[in-house]
């Protein structure tokens, strides 16, 4: 169904999406290749939402070479007007003859439709060329449009006996610059990033995307169910926006909060803390792809257990603490049967360190 | 000074080392291979102790051929008469032209005066050709030579988290199939293996090999301070020589224990526990070049502490415990600065868990 020409024209489209990884939000990366006769002869990647998708600006360098020609998309092309006009159109009126599509658009508004509006136009259509590629490309965004939530991948560094900080409290720079540097570029293709009020009592963070180039700064999420976050912490004032999640009413505190830019939601739960998996719905109702969360043991045991948490990436650093906290302040366990089970994804050394990237059974 | 073919060649005289892998304890693996003309006319590599070395085995195969050849050595040939006669004189009499080595053999008794005494015969002589990857392996007669130590590898299993059992005691089963058969393939090539009273009464192992082909059992070697080993402890009985190790006396425990085949030696420090440095002062001299350690977190700890482990072998399950036992019962540090330093060597997938191999600093 697909030739070795085809596999290598959509790799070369993927890798013209992933320039937009840090770009995009809230749209999906997306590039194109058009090929005639063997040759590209127009290629294009989604930059912004607003600006024009990646299947026109692909055409409009194919100009008259787009008819007849075969156009690679890593998603299926809109058929509805969003910002810009459907690219399926485009795709119509430039009289292309062939159309490979890595993927369906996930979006409930297309999922299919795109495809079918080809088909009907009677152009040869193929979909699902390298597909998990394209899938893992736009992992949130697929994750957005296919359950409402965002991809939440958790962040945490520890030594190798997992130790992530010392009992005193002491946690900062236990994994090297390389992983550090790592991790900011992971903080810098997500759409979030979410931390708790303890972190911010302990390390007082920015949260900020510093050590990576970026032409922008993820909403900051900071869960803090009783506003007791310090007007002075360091998160409220490394500019970019923030959102406050809290479960209780303190006008007071919240005009303080919002004076300073802050946006304050309540979302709590019968417990009176703040209802995790309602704050991931209301990520996803914010048009947040993927969440990026570093915060400490008990919020990241909270939002494994409360089942928000996709995938962890991991930085082992090479050194062993012994006695000290751990990644997920999980209770113990009375039976083996009762663990949490992953799946390993990737194990790479960074620096001195090594970085896993593992994902909870059942979302790999 | 070396050619691409000289690599070659070397590469090949290391895979037949490799061979030897799990039985030429206690002496080093060795390859050796006969070029003549650029064709390779011997072939040998040392099988087990009292049997013929690779030298004279590669110089059987070469006969007449070896006249004027190079000889690739993966070690310096010895120069004195062990279970065998020198294997110099053998290079010298078949009137090899030229001896590349990767290393000089670490036996002070040798030491480089193997290959003087070649020079002296005017044989052309080279050193140093992958020497890096010839020490690694024979890392643990190398140790023993140079520091009269084993080289101690340090094995756990544990969840991401760095959870190794539960709090009630429950400990096995964490990692997978495929990781328990490479743990058995490392504990093949080790000459001993070490455990703790502790690790045998939760546990009660065999600590033999068992899910790799092997033609020997490693020496087991047993920690128990007060000798409190139950007799019917599954070590006792797997077959294979058991070395109890104690810090007390009990002349009727020590006979019900020689009884079943063990031999009991006492090595007690001030605090009245195993002195762990003079045991493996002890293993050396008994000729120990890889030792093996499976122990539990106290055990694993008090190695760590008095500075015996050299690497650890850890398979991390793709699993998170929460609050469970750590690898190493090590204190809580007061400050980062006081964590124990290592340098990873590799991470690599075994079935669904991982493999890391660590070292500690200043032994990599």
């Amino acid at each position: 169904m697909f030739t070795p020409a085809d596999h290598d024209f959509m790799a070369r489209a993927l890798e013209l999406a992933a320039q937009g990884l840090t770009t995009t939000t809230p749209n999906p990366r997306v590039g194109a290749v058009v090929v005639r006769e063997g040759r590209v002869v127009g290629e294009g990647w989604h930059r912004r939402a607003g600006e024009p998708h990646a299947e026109l600006l692909a055409l409009a360098q194919a100009g008259g070479q787009a008819r007849g020609a075969t156009v690679y998309l890593t998603l299926e092309p809109c058929s509805h007007f969003g910002r810009t006009p459907p690219c399926v159109d485009a795709l119509i009126d430039a009289r292309v003859g062939r159309v490979v599509a890595a993927m369906e658009d996930p979006n409930p508004r297309v999922n299919g439709r795109g495809l079918e509006r080809l088909r009907a136009a009677g152009i040869d259509v193929r979909c699902g060329l390298l597909e998990q590629e394209a899938r893992e490309l736009n992992i949130g965004f697929v994750s957005r449009m296919s359950r409402e939530l965002p991809w939440v991948r958790l962040k945490v560094a520890a030594s190798l006996d997992g130790g992530t900080a010392l009992r005193n409290g002491r946690s900062q720079w236990i994994t090297g610059e390389a992983a550090r540097t790592d991790g900011h570029a992971w903080r810098s293709r997500a759409c979030a990033i979410l931390t708790g009020i303890g972190t911010v009592r302990d390390d007082d963070p920015e949260l900020t995307v510093r050590l990576v180039p970026t032409t922008r700064q993820p909403l900051r999420v900071l869960v803090d169910s009783r506003l007791e976050v310090d007007l002075d912490a360091k998160l409220l004032h490394a500019g970019g926006p923030v959102l406050v999640v809290c479960a209780i009413d303190n006008p007071d505190k919240e005009q303080e909060l919002r004076d300073r830019g802050c946006e304050i939601i309540k979302l709590a739960n019968a417990a009176g803390k703040v209802d995790l998996p309602a704050l991931m719905r209301e990520l996803a109702r914010r048009e947040i792809n993927e969440l990026h969360v570093e915060a400490g043991a008990r919020l990241n045991a909270s939002l494994v257990r409360e089942g928000c948490v996709d995938e962890l990436l991991v930085y082992l650093a090479p050194s062993l603490l012994g006695d000290a906290a751990g990644m997920f302040a999980l209770p113990p366990l009375d039976d083996l049967a009762g663990r949490i089970p992953l799946v390993f994804r990737s194990a790479d050394r960074v620096g001195d360190d090594l970085r896993i990237v593992a994902r909870f059974a059942g979302r790999d």
